[in-house]
């Protein structure tokens, strides 16, 4: 059980409908410790990798980001959901229908910061169907980048996102991968890795 | 000039209406040096204050809160900008209206992330017209707890956020005020602290 799956037994709250909430030391409220440890086990994992950029999605993702990006020592670069006046008319943009609330997301990277000499790890906090994964993807491929690899800190293991994009070939690798809960008890069982 | 002030002479980019761009090292592209000296920054001006948490507001405010946490090792949170079903329903929420926009924005905190116990360091990227920070210090009001102090990066000298927040007797530190820029020779000028 490695840190991130300790603390997700100890302090993950499961309610009905696969709901695991984590927001007291993940994606609200942030222990910083924790996410250090997160980034250290990124940089393990990817270290053998070019990687010059790490890639996440507004707003949770950016604190695990920053984590990984401090042990790379590389920019790290958050995508954007909506046209904002700061970003520049050059954008890369994805748009990307939700599986679960059939509505279309809009994903947008500033084009200066992205090109084909960039060689990205994309970090998030939670993979679920994949939709903001897929998002992310294709900015990268048309930026003419190449996705080293994709660190995620928690998968739901139980729905299609991790499989979808482990079957397209990229390098994923989820430190915690959630198989099942149970909001009776608030157990969580993690997949063997 | 500190690390900031010299960066943004460097690298921010001035355009018509008051707009200066800096997303290629601190709002978009994030250069994790630069960050985490601002956090060092921020860590010698507040040192002296018995804070015990980092609230920002997402998205671009988590890269900096997260340097400024990191260096006090205190949890970081952040407040979400609307509803999320992944927050807890009781959450204290701070409606406010933007002078710019004319728009409302709802921000929230989950209740069990703050209390009357709390003494809270709010840290920003930019300050304009307050109107985040509004509702930031109201949140924390709520709680029943102490604004300790306020640190933003950019202060827009020439908006009035800064004077307000001031005026109410708030420690306001501020990395960069900007007094004005001129969009025909990119020079940004700096208000002397």
């Amino acid at each position: 059980m490695n840190c991130l799956e300790a603390r997700i037994a100890k302090d993950g709250v499961v309610k009905e409908g696969n709901v695991l909430k984590v927001d007291s030391f993940l994606n609200h409220q942030m222990d910083i410790a924790l996410m250090n440890e997160i980034g250290k086990e990124f940089y393990e994992r990817f270290k053998d990798l070019p990687i010059n950029k790490i890639l996440t999605i507004e707003a949770s993702g950016i604190a695990i980001a920053y984590a990984v990006a401090q042990q790379f020592g590389v920019p790290l670069l958050f995508a954007k959901k909506s046209k904002s006046i700061n970003i520049a008319g050059d954008t890369y943009v994805a748009e990307v229908e939700s599986f679960t609330h059939k509505n279309k997301n809009t994903v947008l990277v500033s084009k200066q910061f992205l090109t084909k000499d960039d060689h990205v790890l994309i970090i998030d906090d939670f993979l679920a169907n994949g939709c903001a994964l897929q998002g992310l993807i294709s900015i990268v491929d048309q930026a003419g980048g190449t996705v080293e690899g994709i660190g995620i800190a928690i998968e739901k293991g139980f729905q299609v996102g991790g499989q979808i994009i482990r079957n397209l070939g990229y390098r994923l690798e989820s430190l915690a991968i959630v198989e099942s809960m149970d909001p009776a008890t608030g157990k969580v069982f993690f997949r063997e890795q």
